[in-house]
């Protein structure tokens, strides 16, 4: 190969490193990029049964996901909510069969909440609680739905669950699911000590876990012990980077311009949405409890998950940050036989077993 | 509202959540997915160092970045080669200088290190070693360019390091710098004991970190007690989902079908790149020792160091992942004054403290 090209290709690649390092300040705006398209194949590192899973989705339409929720009123907010509810409640009671744990309904100080008790429980949980929160964008996965994840975690931790049926918007926004959670965890005090009590769930329920951390703190009660924090929503304004990078991506959240903005409009009700008992992340973390983190590759909450970890970890705090390949949203909770799934909850399990007493 | 549109709305959500969550097999290809364009703002998340940084960054050029290395022959890569290592290796000097770390050159049985000694060095640490492996895609990084990171390493954790300068390609590929780390860690082990030898390096050095380890197991030699693997490049395949998901948003590798994938071919130089000694992912991680694991949203290969993660977390390991919001591949080393930067190297030493003896 002669000189010349050699040199110019030399040229041509110094050119393109010195840009990337060493840029001048001629694009020093905010304004960021226009990314195109690419690619995305089904990821071979992942387990054959998410693949499965994946290959059997329809690609995510992110222009029609961008046109669910938008303009709902009250009345159609509830009528949505009445029909998931009737779906998702039914799924939920049949797993809790499948899973034979009992479920008992129970109120506590006018808070509904579900006491799951697994057909076993381990001898080092047998003083022990699970306070479970569920997930659903602060909107949707109240009543019987509310037994779901609840039930998989009280059979595979072998621990006993008390799931909360928080009050949600449109009737109850915020702050009304953080003080239901505070009542029931100042209830379960009484006859709890907080060094057998765990916290946690998936998407919105684990950012009101974190949420709900930050009040126990700031009311002075001793903090649980551990909590689960499963790619919680951890901040509800439109900041962290995954939802952009992951937009289209993620099969679950698709984006975050259709049901998950019109849901935070409706929970925060007109506050300031970086409260930290709003969006979690915003808060200080000094005081917290060992967390469990996870997320996935493709989730439009890795940024949440991570950006919380980090401020834990930060803080000093033991926290585990697990990221599942080629997973989007909460990809575990709804494909409970791959063995990403197993993993997640037979680590959680590992997870209590080491942080409670 | 009236009801036709309630009911409208409401049946079009529950056939977008039908499609996703119970779709037919009727697309169980292995195809993949075209994903389109999407506005990429710069992370709001980030710390105000990085968020400059990345705004002082002109867009990554994919189409560009693909004709990097393409079709180079051994003369170009060794003229490519010079190049790099005269500008990589006077700022490494320079770094070295302003930490005011002592930098000695030796000779190990033919293989060349550098000694690189803090200014002061931890009580802790006063028999301990950090073995250092460079990056730069198993081709640059070499000569005075290996002091960089390494010398940022001995000045935060205050540890003595030993810097590699592993045969490279196009005259040595693999095996060479395998043989090499194996080389060097032997003669360590005749005055250290394993149990104050930590070892590990970003990006191919990550890589090489942890397949140098596969290595000492299978020679039935005592493990390093802790290894760091910055967003190491555990596989050389084009498989990592990130690959695909961060192409043209990762500022620093761009995209794996230039310069990565062109190394790739000449480090592999015909052995299967599924060897675990090539990529490390594809190995069993029983008896690996404690692991720090550091990546980013933006990251080509945030699957690549989550992929290695999650089976060392199987495996019963100890490992800490960390994702930093909006860092591309090992931005954490380019931009040292950045917070982000800082959590890295002090967490590094945390964790060197808690796992060396």
């Amino acid at each position: 190969m002669n000189n010349n090209i050699i040199t110019t290709r030399v040229n041509y690649v110094l050119i393109g490193f010195g840009a990337l390092f060493f840029a001048a300040l001629v694009d020093a705006t905010e304004k960021g990029w226009e990314v195109g398209t690419r690619m995305l194949p089904n990821p071979a590192g992942s387990s054959e049964e998410l693949r499965k899973s994946i290959a059997a989705t329809p690609q995510p339409d992110v222009k029609r996901s961008k046109m669910f929720l938008q303009n709902t009123d009250a009345t159609d907010w509830e009528n949505l909510k009445a029909l998931r509810a009737a779906s998702r409640g039914k799924a939920a009671l049949q797993l809790a069969e499948n899973l034979k744990v009992a479920v008992e309904r129970q109120d506590i100080n006018d808070v509904t909440v579900r006491r799951i008790t697994p057909q076993e429980i381990d001898p080092k949980f047998k003083d022990a609680v699970f306070l479970y929160l569920h997930g659903g964008a602060y909107v949707f996965g109240g009543g019987d739905a509310s037994i779901g994840e609840a039930a998989i975690i009280a059979n595979s931790a072998k621990i006993s669950v008390i799931s909360v049926d928080y009050r949600m918007p449109p009737t109850s926004p915020f702050p009304a699911a953080v003080d239901d959670v505070v009542t029931v965890y100042r209830h379960l005090l009484k006859t709890v000590p907080a060094q057998a009590i765990a916290i946690g769930g998936t998407s919105a329920g684990g950012g009101l876990a974190l949420s709900a951390v930050h009040k126990f703190i700031s009311l002075g009660l001793p903090t649980p012990s551990a909590i689960y924090a499963g790619t919680p929503w951890a901040d509800l304004t439109k900041t962290g980077d995954s939802l952009f990078t992951n937009e289209g991506i993620d099969r679950v959240l698709v984006t975050y311009d259709g049901s998950l903005g019109a849901a935070a409009q409706l929970y925060a009700a007109g506050h300031d949405m970086k409260d930290p008992l709003i969006s979690p992340v915003y808060g200080d973390f000094v005081g917290f409890p060992p967390t469990y983190f996870v997320t996935g590759t493709r989730d439009m909450f890795l940024s949440d998950t991570s950006r919380v970890h980090r401020k834990l970890r930060t803080a000093g705090i033991v926290a585990e940050l697990n990221v599942y390949e080629g997973m989007s949203h909460a990809g575990y909770a709804f494909n409970l036989r791959s063995p990403e799934s197993k993993q997640v909850y037979s680590e959680l399990r590992n997870f209590l077993v080491a942080h409670l007493e």
